[in-house]
């Protein structure tokens, strides 16, 4: 039905003619067709309009061409509907004026009714559905229950997550009680993802490589593993855990589909540690993409051959940075494209 | 002639009675009695003032009981040496008002003569051995290039120094230019703290974990590999480079006596990608230290016997945080001290 399926085909581990390619914050800063909706637009007034949240979606799909859509909202949108205040200020980042520090404050939370609280997404994604008219899928999206943790007890970005790591070590079992109530919640939010129309889920875990591997199994992987069984009988679903490479053979055993991979591991090591059971994405700097673009082209088409044929999408290892130029996206979408592996 | 000769020898590989113990940043704002002198003086006037970096120098010597003590100074001296602005705003982080980024901006900076612009670190040296005694060596140290030219380039901290990497990506020969310099630099700096009576010197590439495996050797090792040649034949060298777990066979083969790992790497693992041949120095999480004692006690055995007996050191995987108190960094080296590895 869908007029190209590469990426559902590679999650498979089926094999694909070319390598699908998307890459993570495609519907983002780097578009000056964004930055007129956001000039107009509040951040939450663009998650929570189902026809702005559209718009940017296609985006990228309409302009640099990618293999993918990717619903545009934003992972603290669970953190608000289970009914923590969630500010974000624009070029600063989040923040959330009452974060979690005691028993107290986690009865201040709850794990809601998502039809209720998120159905604004629900809408766009069935929106976008109608509007991509099976172009390409539609890639649904939430943070692992370990990074919002980081943000509902730190209140803030940080380097370290220091506030958030000290909660989890001075107090367990409250830490725990929070991420089994944030599992829960994103399970169901992700399902009803799933039923108004996304085709893949990926789990972004953007402050996983902050832990030791002992940490990441504890704090981390076993709430994203129940994730993973939730969904595994829906749609195929990606886990991208920024910097936890020493745990890709355990999330590949989760029976999640695909794997981010951020650019910081060989793409040859990364195949070695995760086993052949899984597609892997993944993995350009994007502060590369800021070279001129013959740079950009030697370099993706060195990183496709060393992912080698099948079971990988071209993706960046992490969000692409706003000062990227446009055809310096464009270029490295399109040299994903136009590259065959060598028989 | 050192009473206390533990961390040297464990460098060379030979038995020790225990594991020998100090803490990154073990000088530092955890300690009321360098908060004293924090609000007494400036950031640079403390490093510029031997009597002052010497007292602080020894405080944890003497109050925390580790087995080395480590130059208070800062990595940001040598961009400053070079004719670079440096200015530290305390708690807010250096910032460096007008930084690199064209090749006339390269022509305001020169490899200087150290004994000239950086007397005052020699002269703190040669105070503080005086002080010590010869109860524990005395650890000198600099910035890896790679991450002076993130800050001299980017003009302050960031998450991912995407400015500095964006000129090294757009204007190599520019960017190499600048690392042979701050190399150049560093190898007459380490020398004369050698001089001046530095028992072992350790390089700090606090983001070299911001490279991927193949730029993290061009724009990090080779220049590494320089300064750790320079010093060979005098004194121990000890590189950490922060979230570099690729390369760790690398940095062993480079000829350093120890290679310092952070805690996003197991013990075992880290073992066995640096090969026999080197100390390991770390790992423990600092926001580990805000736990309780008793899991700290338990957690910090846990990571003695991972590493093993012999050929290791015990530290953080990185610096100690401000809010740790002093009685867990206590609990920390005590364990470590007390501990006795089972035959």
């Amino acid at each position: 039905m869908l007029q190209n399926d590469l990426i559902l085909r590679a999650l498979k581990g089926e094999a694909t003619e070319r390598t699908p390619v998307w890459m993570m914050r495609q519907a983002g800063r780097y578009l000056p067709e964004y930055m007129v909706l956001r000039e107009k637009y509040g951040f939450f007034e663009r998650c929570q309009t189902p026809e702005l949240a559209c718009a940017i979606t296609l985006q990228p799909v309409d302009l640099v061409g990618v293999d993918a859509a990717i619903l545009f909202s934003d992972i603290l949108v669970v953190p608000q509907a289970m009914g923590l205040e969630v500010q974000l200020i624009e070029s600063k980042g989040p923040y959330l004026p009452d974060p979690i520090k005691t028993a107290a404050d986690l009865k201040r939370i709850r794990v809601p009714e998502v039809t209720e609280t998120l159905g604004y997404v629900f809408e766009a994604i069935r929106l976008i559905k109608r509007e991509l008219n099976n172009r390409v899928p539609l890639i649904g999206f939430a943070g692992a229950p370990w990074t919002l943790l980081c943000y509902m007890v730190q209140g803030k970005g940080s380097k370290t997550f220091d506030e958030a790591k000290a909660f989890c070590y001075q107090q367990p079992e409250l830490a725990h009680q929070l991420l089994q109530m944030i599992t829960d919640t994103t399970i169901a939010y992700l399902q009803e993802q799933v039923n108004a129309g996304a085709d893949v889920v990926q789990i972004f875990d953007s402050w996983g490589g902050l832990l030791s591997p002992d940490d990441f199994e504890i704090l981390s992987l076993q709430y994203m593993r129940q994730i993973v069984a939730a969904l595994h009988d829906k749609v195929p679903t990606i886990l991208f855990a920024k910097g936890a490479w020493h745990s890709l053979d355990k999330m590949a055993a989760t029976g999640a589909q695909g794997l981010g991979i951020d650019w910081c591991i060989d793409p040859v090591m990364a195949r070695k540690f995760a086993g052949n059971q899984v597609t892997l994405q993944g993995n350009f700097d994007p502060a590369k993409l800021l070279s001129p673009i013959p740079v950009i082209e030697k370099e993706v088409e060195k990183m496709l051959a060393a992912f080698g044929p099948g079971r990988h999408i071209a993706n960046l290892g992490h969000g692409i940075l706003p000062n990227v130029p446009v055809d310096h996206a464009k270029a490295f979408v399109h040299t994903v494209k136009n590259y065959r592996h060598s028989k």
